[in-house]
């Protein structure tokens, strides 16, 4: 049904991007990103629930309000987070300057940033790269444009896919940097999704919140919500597809499958760059009575630095897992419980089981491991994506010094 | 008031322990305790809320909703948890043991077993251990019954004080083993506490409620509950004092002081020795609509893995710090919020200051180390004691193979 291409966010038709060197990141990277669509886009966004949002996330929560999107700018080195007033206006001269060379409205455009926590943003650095960017845009933008939002990811994140819809081919892709809150005080999360399917705003809007649900709200990499992520999908509608209107359409179920794998590989390829990750752990929790505790028993296992370090270790150290699923706080009962590590029944029925060792072993030493527990309460599953807690990871975040 | 004498578990009145060696731990240190009160104790007791709670759990809180208890037996090395129904056997076999040997029932006898999880007792040693430690009972034998509750601490834990009750000399003094799941599926904090005031059973429970919510369950390590969580208090009496009946009586809380600050100073010892621990942080927060919300952002400081590791590297992060507040659901809003580490205001209403960067690195250089947030929100307070994560923690945790 999917099928893989190339172009990340420029795939989709009428979507140009850059990514230019404007002198904010101290590496002398590409630090402006600009993505741009050709005719105005239906808009949805997910951005983070921290109280201490930072400024672009409030200025851009606002734009998508309005529904349609012309153009999204992203600054990297900077997370313009805790700039107060001043970051405002910041945030604010950003969609400006961008909306002017573009012959948009303000409101039309989406402003992004990451980096430093704290920092104002230097607006002559910024407005230069703007207007460089503008210069720059082209239809195969995407790969500057990727790295002109990464700040210490190790590699780039992106993906793209043809599909179709009622005989029409649909484009999609994405881009993503990730779980680097490396230099301190970086503030971590953004995705960005186009495609040129046409679809009504109201259903884009569910699909990504459909999407995000199993996608980005599954994964974790030290539990920290950072003051900056954002998610956001533009649809232009320039595939000429007959328009998504109507959610009990196959053409929905079939937008929102491509969504999902959008969203399901960007989320997946944040945590394997985690930081210091050496692991790419599954959690799969089977037999829940709700989707939620389901998930709030993934979560809790996902986040216990216990059994972080013991996956670090090739550790199959299930005592940490069965603890964690008893303070995950759904009441789950230990006679009921089972679990699995890459398929071998370690746990039955809360009790230690006679497995193979030397398969255990072999089990713990690759680099993807999957875990399943299984709980004996109902129905309902969920699957959680996590990374192991390193060495490295406590180099990069106590090493460092601001 | 609070004086601070020797004797530990066995300063009050009444009250004889044993510490033996079984040969239950790997190392064969002590790993049998036992604390005997010469008359029958009123008790209060809390328990881990995991709902994997281990067979010793169980069988300790049908004996302490009796509330009368002669004696506490403790093993190291095994934690007799997720052992199924011969674990419930085998916790019911050591009280009744222990209470046979000291002319009990069976339910007078407090069970608690802290070590690996998943193993079961190995039942033999364990008798031979009951029956010797009562042998060596005895007015000072509360060191070796300290040694005997340690797994992997790094120090002892205990205390003990004298205080006036309405002019009678009281007497109480606990001891604790502690965040230490360093051997993989250690589990974990113990607490006992012994006074020979005479306090009404209803009184010694509330008396232990109010301790414990300001002492133990302000303290996190790594954010996990274990399975085999126990603290309790045991008082019997024998000091000769009015008994404490009435929560209104100027005796009630002078009693409630001392326990508060046994409680306290053992939860703080607890903490210092965290795994890896190289700082002990004490997070204040200040100016919460509630102290659940003030505790609540206290402990998404403490418990943020980017916050603990930026306290390993003397790192004066405080966009961290600020961003744990905000994910941490309280509502807390940037401009409200200012924050201080060791004195030195660095964030007033969101926003940086401009302090004395070397004053600050001396704080940060300092292994006691005091954060205050304040939120502008009401006038509710909260104070958390958490440590430092750092390379020792993933290593106890991560290199060492079950």
């Amino acid at each position: 049904m999917l099928q893989a291409i190339d172009g990340g966010i420029t795939a989709a038709k009428g979507f140009k991007a850059a990514g230019v060197k404007a002198g904010i990141k101290k590496s002398g990277k590409e630090d402006v990103a600009l993505i741009v669509s050709e005719v105005p886009a239906a808009a949805a966004a997910v951005f983070t629930t921290n109280t201490m949002a930072a400024a672009p996330v409030i200025v851009s929560r606002r734009a998508v309000e309005k529904g349609s999107i012309g153009a999204v700018v992203v600054n990297s080195g900077c997370a313009n987070a805790c700039t107060g007033q001043q970051g405002m206006v910041d945030a604010q001269s950003m969609a400006h300057m961008t909306a002017s060379l573009l012959g948009l409205d303000d409101d039309e455009v989406i402003v992004a940033s990451t980096g430093i926590i704290g920092v104002p943003l230097p607006m002559g650095k910024v407005a230069a790269g703007i207007k460089q960017a503008v210069q720059e845009l082209s239809l195969s933008g995407h790969d500057k444009a990727m790295q002109a939002i990464m700040t210490t990811d190790t590699f780039v994140k992106q993906c793209s896919y043809q599909f179709m819809l009622e005989g029409v081919p649909v484009k999609i892709g994405g881009m993503a940097k990730g779980a680097g809150m490396i230099h301190p005080n970086m503030a971590t999360m953004l995705a960005f999704v186009t495609t040129d399917a046409a679809i009504a705003q109201p259903l884009l809007n569910q699909a990504l919140q459909e999407a995000v649900e199993i996608s980005f709200n599954m994964t974790s990499v030290d539990g920290d919500t950072s003051t900056n992520d954002m998610l956001c999908v533009l649809a232009n509608g320039m595939a000429g597809n007959t328009p998504v209107e109507d959610t009990g359409s196959e053409s929905y179920q079939v937008f929102l499958a491509a969504l999902k794998q959008v969203c399901t590989y960007l989320a997946q390829q944040i945590v394997r760059d985690g930081e210091g990750a050496t692991k790419f752990i599954e959690i799969n929790v089977t037999g829940a009575g709700t989707f939620a505790d389901a998930k709030q028993a993934a979560m809790a296992i996902a986040k216990s630095p216990l059994v972080k370090t013991a996956f670090f270790g090739e550790d199959p150290n299930w005592g940490r897992i069965l603890c964690a699923v008893g303070y995950a706080g759904i009441g789950a009962d230990p006679e009921q419980t089972s679990l699995a590590i890459g398929g071998i029944p370690i746990v039955q029925d809360g009790l230690g089981t006679q497995y193979d060792e030397q398969a255990l072993r072999n089990v713990m030493a690759a680099k993807d491991i999957a875990v399943t527990v299984t709980l004996g309460m109902g129905n309902a599953a969920a699957t959680v994506w996590t990374c192991d807690f390193s060495y490295e990871y406590v180099k990069i975040n106590g090493e460092y010094h601001t």
